[in-house]
This record gives C-alpha cells, sequence and structure tokens, in this order.
C-alpha cells in the first residue's frame, strides 16, 4: 500500500547506502545502484564486487568497474534508457557534471529526496526489524540507568562513550547515531555536545537519547531521569525538585496525548499540533522550539516529517518518533521519544 | 610558503566542516562559509550562532540566519562580489541550483578539493598538533596491545570496539575514523570489517589501524603483531611462523626505504614507486593493491596523494602517510604506516 507520489515512472539511480541496502540487501561506501523496471545493477569496484556478489538479493547483476559513473554510462546505452531520475540532494555538481557529459542523450531528471518517498510506507518485515530495534535499545537504556548510579565524579564525555558500550553490546550492534548525554542545564542546549566539565552527581536531571541498529533498521528514544536515590531511565519518573517535575509530567502529557490521539489521515502537521497544544496550553510553548518527530527506517531521519510545516498524510505502516520537549536555558533540557507504526489507523508503540 | 596553484582570485565558499574550521577556528554541520579577502563571513542558524560567536577567531563575523544559501546571497550582493569559488565534489545539485537563482549576476566557478590544496603545506603549529595526536595514538596502541594479551576467545567486533576505549582515552578524544582489526585472513581484506565470527587465540597475526583527533587534527597508524607469547603493536616483530616474517620484513623494508629516500621536489609517483620497488623486487607487486600514503590534517584523507597516478610536488611542511602493504587472500594482511612531515628536503617521522 504505497502513496500516490511513490510510483516512478522512469528509471532511477541511488548512491546512498541506506538506499542501496533497500534495493538490493547489500550496501557500500562506493556504488552507484541502476533500478530499471524489475532489473537492478548494483555497480562498484574491486574491493566490494566479491562480497556484493555473495550477498545481493536475487535479481540484482554486480557490475564491477574502475570508473561507477563510466560504467552506469555504458548500462544505460545498452538499456537504451531515455530518462533517468536522480537524487539531487545526493548527487554533487561534480558527478552531475560528469554524468551530463557521460549521458548526453539522456534527460537526467533531478528530484530531492525521491527515494525516501518510495519507502514511506513499511513493510511488516521492516516494522519488526525496527521492533526489535527499539527493544534492544530500550534494555541498553535500562543496564545504562543502573551503571549510572555507580558513576558519581564522572563526567559528560566519559559517560556518553560508555553509554556505547551498553548501546551496541560491545560492538555487536551500531550506533543509529551518536548518543545524547546531558546533565541538568546541559540538556536545554540545541545540540547538546557531551562536555568534560560537567560531572554527574547525586541531585542532578540528566537526559539520554540514544538508539542502535538491528539488521540495518534504526531505533531511536529519549529518557530523562532523576537522580535522587537511584536512577531509572524509563518513563515514570518522581523527582525531587518541584519544578523541575513539573516541566517533566507536561512533556510527558504532551508526548502520551500526541500518541494516544493522532490518527491515519492526519497531516504531519495536525501531529505536531497535538503534541505542542498541551505544551502550549501550559505555557511553555515558546520552548518547545523543533518538530515533535521524524519518519525512520534505514536512515535515522526519514519521511514523514512531523513538524508545524509538514502536509505529508500519515498512512498505515509508516512509523515515526513522536518526541515533544521544553528547554530551560541555562537551567534543564526535558524529552521523551517514543517510536509508533500506525496500525489499525491508530499508533502502536514500538 | 604556499604553492603556487594555492592563490585564489576568487572570494570562495566551503562547507565541510574542516574546512570551516581552517577558517573560522570554530565549525558546525549546518553552516556556509565566505572568505573574501582578508573578511570571513560564518553563516549558521540559531541553533550554532551564540557558540559560533564565542569560539570563532577575530575577523570572522558571525551571520544568524534562517536559510543559509538565502543570507549568503545578501551578504554577496551587499558586498559586490561579481565571482565566487566553490568545491564541486561538496555542493549538491539542489543546492547549486539554488545558489545559481538566487545569485543569477555571480559567476559560479567550480573548483574541486580547492581548499585542500589550500591547506596542502602546514603550518608549524599544525605540524606540532598533529605530533602530538601521533603520540598520543602511539600510546593507545601499545595499551591496547598489552589489552590484547589477555582477550584471548573475543571476537573482532568486540575487539574492534574495546580498542575505541583505549584510542579516545574512554571519549576524552574523539576518533579520525572507524579503527580497523583484522585477524590473520581478514587483515587481507580489502576494507577489512569486524567480524563476530574471527576469535583471536595464540598463534594470530593482528593487524590494527587506527587514529585519533588532537586540537581538530588527524593521527593515523597501522602496526602489526604476532600473537605468540605476547602482543606488541609495535614495529620489532618476531614470529614464529616463518612465511608471514618474510612479508613482514617485506612489507617493513618497503616503508623504511621509502621513508629514508624520499625527498622534497619528487612527485607523489615517484614517491609511491618508492615503496613498491621493494615490494616488487621480492616478487610481491600485485599483492601491493593501494596507493602509498595520502596527506592528513584536519581530515584523514587529503592532499598530497602519494601514487602511482599522483604529479603532485612534495614541499617543505607537507604530512602524510607512508603506508605499503601485502595482502594474500584467504591468509594474511600486512601492512605499516608512519606519519612524516618534511622538514630540510627529507622525511621526519611524527
Amino acid at each position: 500500500m504505497h502513496s500516490k507520489n511513490n510510483k516512478l515512472n522512469s528509471p532511477y539511480i541511488i548512491t546512498q547506502e541506506s538506499a542501496q541496502y533497500y534495493e538490493c540487501s547489500y550496501c557500500c561506501d562506493h556504488a552507484i545502484v541502476l533500478v530499471c523496471g524489475s532489473e537492478r545493477f548494483f555497480i562498484t569496484d574491486g574491493r566490494y564486487s566479491a562480497e556484493a556478489r555473495a550477498s545481493v538479493k536475487s535479481g540484482v547483476e554486480v557490475i564491477e568497474c574502475q570508473d561507477l559513473d563510466e560504467a552506469l554510462g555504458q548500462i544505460i546505452q545498452k538499456q537504451k534508457i531515455s530518462s533517468l531520475i536522480f537524487d539531487s540532494l545526493h548527487i554533487s555538481v561534480a558527478r552531475f557534471s560528469k554524468m551530463t557529459t557521460l549521458l548526453s542523450d539522456v534527460a537526467l531528471i533531478p528530484k530531492a529526496n525521491f527515494h525516501q518517498e518510495l519507502r514511506i510506507v513499511k513493510t511488516e518485515e521492516e516494522i519488526e526489524k525496527i521492533r526489535i530495534s527499539q527493544m534492544l535499545n530500550r534494555e541498553a537504556f535500562v543496564r545504562f540507568g543502573k551503571f549510572l548510579e555507580q558513576s558519581i565524579g564522572k563526567n559528560e564525555r566519559e559517560l556518553q562513550f560508555l553509554s556505547k558500550g551498553f548501546l551496541t553490546q560491545n560492538g555487536q550492534y551500531d550506533l543509529s547515531f551518536e548518543p545524547i548525554f546531558a546533565i541538568n542545564e546541559n540538556g536545554a542546549k540545541p545540540h547538546a555536545l557531551p562536555m568534560q566539565e560537567s560531572i554527574l552527581k547525586r541531585g542532578d536531571f540528566v537526559l539520554f537519547d540514544a538508539g542502535i541498529k538491528y539488521k540495518h533498521y534504526c531505533s531511536d528514544q529519549t529518557r530523562c531521569a532523576f537522580f535522587d536515590d537511584e536512577i531509572a531511565l524509563m518513563e515514570i519518573q518522581q523527582g525531587k525538585n518541584e519544578r523541575f517535575q513539573k516541566i517533566y509530567d507536561i512533556v510527558r502529557e504532551a508526548k502520551d496525548y500526541a500518541i494516544e490521539n493522532l490518527q491515519e489521515g492526519m497531516s504531519g502537521r495536525e501531529i505536531d499540533a497535538l503534541a505542542r497544544g498541551v505544551i502550549e496550553k501550559r505555557g511553555y510553548g515558546k520552548f518547545f522550539m523543533h518538530s515533535t518527530g521524524h519518519g525512520i527506517g534505514l536512515d535515522i531521519h526519514e519521511l514523514p516529517r512531523i513538524g508545524p510545516r509538514s502536509e505529508e498524510i500519515i498512512q498505515e505502516g509508516m512509523v515515526f518518533s513522536v518526541e515533544p520537549g521544553i528547554y530551560l536555558d541555562g537551567e534543564i533540557g526535558v524529552r521523551l521519544e517514543d517510536l509508533v507504526v500506525i496500525r489499525n489507523g491508530r499508533a502502536e508503540i514500538l
């Protein structure tokens, strides 16, 4: 059940690894994939071709070459392709200029982000992988929380680094992005980079935003915790600081309200308004400066966008984050994030 | 003392973080820097502008905006700039198309890699940072080697992950790239990704290629080691496997010969031939399938290229790696890598 704008009338090329993997079940950092009807060509060099041949799904032909663009040109000529879609966000001016020379009689059609549109609705198999990814991620949060209780005196940089051992299970899984670990007012910084000067102590409030990859599919979760007697990186929080508790409860209400009330057929903008409405009603609207969520899959940020300007219509099988926040400069940052999939028209938490 | 091709006659823009840092002493993942004679403009959005203002060197004006391209257009108009150099490898077709609309009366001049050309000769201050970076890196190799001795039974993925704790000192430094850790025949794979199935045991031969960043400057070193009684990730190696020892000694001879004999004024191709010549003379030429080295600085791979097709002329103050290797498929991979700087016409190891 793909949306209408997912139909492409021309062959297309992709270079991003996530899109390569989606089309071919294999990806590497130096390849072009040409999709032409049901035929797929994985064009790469001698470093990757043997592994590619062993890994690609059936129906994909691996082409080994020295120059990817020249090899692409030859296949296009052989296949008598007259027009070709490419992602204008991911092709450089230098490559485009080479392509126009090599493919002088082919119409090159720029289409920003077309491959994310193509995979905006997830299959059951994809949803299952994201579910397992998030389950492993959630378990890592619990173990990392326990570790934090014994980590008084360690700084943010060290703790951010050590969190990766819990998340990846010492390298068994990849990260879906560099985790964010912030203490107290550092969580209010719009791009919280971990700081050596910020030391964990009892009474602190911590924010942790992290995800891993399971069979290439990303997870993503944010939890906050009061460190009074213990730290539990889970949703239920009861802290001694009443002001922080109040902010925390508003953010949690905003997240839960959006998840409970969002529906298939709403736009990203309408879902954003559900979460934002709760925070605005409580008087903290101007302290929630980012979008409510983003699609997730092979990439950590995919379509649909769940923000104030998003007109994308939410459909069955889409997977995205719901992550409202309140950021009080110099004081505290609170954000809570879950992933949801649309099932029978409503959000189901993954 | 910059080379002739480093003179730029027009204002230029850059987007890559390493180039931003070089020009402004600050960088972030969403900025355009415009350099116009001695004036520099750091164009970014509200997430970074406060930190940028606090961090940029004197003479850099920080411009906060919503849309980077539109802000750039306004400055260019105000400065009456009529031609603008950009890096065609780092500007996408989508951004270029927006720029041509916004800057309709400005000549846009594509110049691939121009900023790496600009910084191909390092200052004393830069050389000192790379020296310290490599010193810290070298120390991490020694500590990681000791750890490997106690790691029998651990797999490559786990050991590759754990190496990062030694390299970064638990997050104190950033990595300059994902370290490569390979056991026996896995070191012969052209892109050795760590494998869960490959378990460390006595009698193994290991390859470790890693680097960190010190004040933004990269280091890079490769060492191999026999794991007979102990593991020392250092250059002097005496193993029980005579065939591996022979290959090891050839690679070491190739590296040392190139470093001792390379000179200012040679081309990258001539330096490559020094190392390659040794390996070819011993009959292993076809098992050395990559270039001998690469420049290094703010980026892990910079100019000059030290390879069979490189015509770049090596000058005083250039810093690059010398890293010959021999790769026997299914058996073993050996590579040894040092960084050198050109001083008084010759190579000095960093």
